[in-house]
């Protein structure tokens, strides 16, 4: 068991965490041994030995005593410059940057078995719940059947401040943003993205089948309006932002975000604030429900922390399930039941229904319930983004009983 | 990576559904070879090749094809037997017997490490929730405070039953053995037996450290009456049966079983039924909450199903833990608070309290709450084993939030 000897990049929220945790964890045989920072003189929110900064990612790639190289910088870019050079020279990282990984998940596959070394990233995915390891390592037979969950903590928590607290949209917002929830660009967050690129990891490591952000339907929250909130309080559900990926046959599965109608019956109706909560759904052993800090700064850091001690024996994702028999397709081809509110946007009673449930009209604003297939409604995303329009799912069609 | 060959001991409630559950999974790798059972003339719940029963364990340990044993036998003696053989014949085992896993795990570790070979029991705990090998491989650092749940299915579904639903106790136990939820001796649920073998074995994964059953003390729910139940109802809590291992300090841990007052802040008071729900807390992540079924033939079976498909890839427990410098005592020496419901039994007044917080006595019954040092209590243990007392945990000392 050789101990840890880590170079990290970045020392922002999360690095700062890392920081603080690993001096913390007496018995981790871990250590820092450099950190490279894109500016050496700025103050940082952790005490840091002045000797282990630099500004040179040489300094970390050219250490030969480095054998860990841990990358938590808040630049897509430059996180896949590091990872992939990391991976090239053999060196195992453990990352933090789901954007990156969403988009080049397949190439980092190839890159650690071309190289035989790992790239870890249970970080990436719900913070400080354990859900890659266990889809990996525990769920890792074919009977898996649904992964369903809150999985960005920033609009988690705007959500409950605004359902729950009757606070302002905006407000919550900066709220969220001073007590380091939201990524640096909030968008990522509130327009679907953070938890599309979860959702994305999550369904390699659950069916073993990648699907790129592009082919994903991904609706946010940005558009949610008092009427809303209204309607889902007089029909007793919550309004979360839930990622899903559903086998709908055995040879079929679809995938989504968006915005859903969470009845109280269900576990997720209690996941609030900035916690995280996933349900996964098997052939026998029906739900199990883990629940936990999805944001911040010392849970993301300790979820990195035991992708660094599963270093110290050696563990690497194995991706089992992209080699099974029989994977499953994705698909939109899927009736889902929706409700559109708009106002002055022409067209929305106009998308291709397959049935309309109800209709409502009113001086300040409209509703239609209806059924309508995943495919047509991607297809007129456009139309369903106007500022006047708001889209949330009615889960129906996939669950015979609560979750 | 080897096809797994099974040989299978025990084919009652969850051996017949880890026949149905292997074979559902195409990709699992893994085939049962030959089951030994008690009695091969017997009419069994599942389909099985009559071919493939033996009632001689050598038709199994001599077979070399076999390079996984699985037990589910009903009986701690037996399972010891198969188990001890097939570690000292260095073939790898999967066991259900929570009973006697928690009697014997350091000879059973020893064995392990003698004779280099794996004995994998993630199903002992908590049925379907992978609660040991998250312990051991994901919150696998000294960051950990306390692991606290529900994890007997049995007595929470009678406790549910009798509370939420107003039923008779002895009609829901009776109710509890028809669903295949409890064991074949019902004792080993209600008087918390259960609970208390699966949190030994979680202290192991959890703390690195081993405790004896005869030495921590177990309280259970079997003289629980309808007066404790209008006491809970009325201060609006819920009575569970709650497992717990706690550091009360950096030196020092706790852990007992007994039946608490669970108020609807905390994750587990909406753990009802047959679930069972485990609250893991640590230093940086604050609390994860894990929850799912904890009983029945089938998510039992597809736990074992995870312990079998991690042997393909050769996973071990390392008990990484009981290497770790500075692990904890284990400690009697904390005060708890607690409610005591007495009738005629003389003494209760008497026990060494330290303070006396509430007494009620009425011609019904009576009771005290007050504050007690747990070694104080387990001295007092006969006392409480009257049938007309039960004793209830007040969480206060430890908590100084919600969990």
């Amino acid at each position: 068991m050789r101990p840890i000897k880590i170079g990290l990049f970045g020392l922002g929220v999360v690095g700062s965490g890392i920081v603080e945790i690993i001096g913390r964890a007496r018995n981790a045989h871990a250590e820092i041994r450099r950190i490279c920072v894109r500016d050496i003189t700025k103050k940082r929110a952790v005490e840091v030995d002045p000797a282990l900064l630099t500004d040179n990612a040489a300094d970390i790639f050219g250490d030969p005593s480095i054998n860990l190289i841990v990358e938590v910088v808040d630049n897509p870019d430059a996180s896949y410059r590091i990872v992939t050079e990391a991976l090239r020279r053999g060196i195992p990282v453990v990352s933090g940057s789901k954007a990156m990984i969403a988009r080049h998940l397949p190439e980092l596959i190839e890159l650690q078995r071309r190289h035989n070394t790992a790239l870890l990233y249970d970080a990436s995915a719900c913070g400080s719940i354990p859900v890659i390891r266990n889809l990996e390592e525990y769920y890792d037979n074919d009977l898996l059947l649904e992964v369903k969950g809150i999985l960005n903590g920033s609009s988690n928590y705007i959500l409950s401040r605004v359902f729950d607290h009757g606070e302002d949209y905006g407000a919550a917002l900066r709220k969220a943003q001073e007590l380091g929830f939201a990524e640096s660009d909030p968008t990522f967050d509130i327009e679907g993205f953070d938890s599309l690129f979860k959702l994305i990891i999550i369904t390699v490591h659950a069916l073993g089948v990648y699907v790129a952000p592009d082919s994903i339907f991904t609706y946010g929250i940005s558009t949610i309006h008092d009427s809303d909130i209204r309607y889902a309080r007089e029909k007793r559900v919550k309004i979360k932002l839930v990622a899903q990926v559903v086998k709908v046959s055995d040879e079929r599965f679809t995938m989504f975000v968006m915005p859903e109608f969470v009845s109280p019956s269900k576990y997720i109706y209690s996941v609030d604030d900035e916690y995280n909560g996933v349900v996964i759904r098997g052939e026998c052993y029906d739900r199990q429900f883990m629940f936990g800090k999805g944001a911040g700064s010392l849970p993301t850091a300790s979820s990195i922390l035991s992708d660094v001690m599963a270093r110290l024996h050696g563990y690497r994702y194995e991706y089992k399930k992209m080699g099974f028999a029989g994977r499953p397709a994705f698909t939109e081809d899927v009736p889902l039941r929706v409700y559109v509110r708009y106002g002055a946007t022409a067209g929305v009673r106009d998308l291709p229904w397959l049935a309309v449930r109800e209709q409502y009209f009113s001086e300040s604003g409209n509703y239609i319930i209806g059924d309508i297939r995943l495919a047509d409604l991607h297809a007129s995303r456009p139309l369903l983004s106007a500022q006047d329009v708001f889209l949330a799912h009615i889960p129906l069609f996939f669950t015979d009983r609560d979750n």
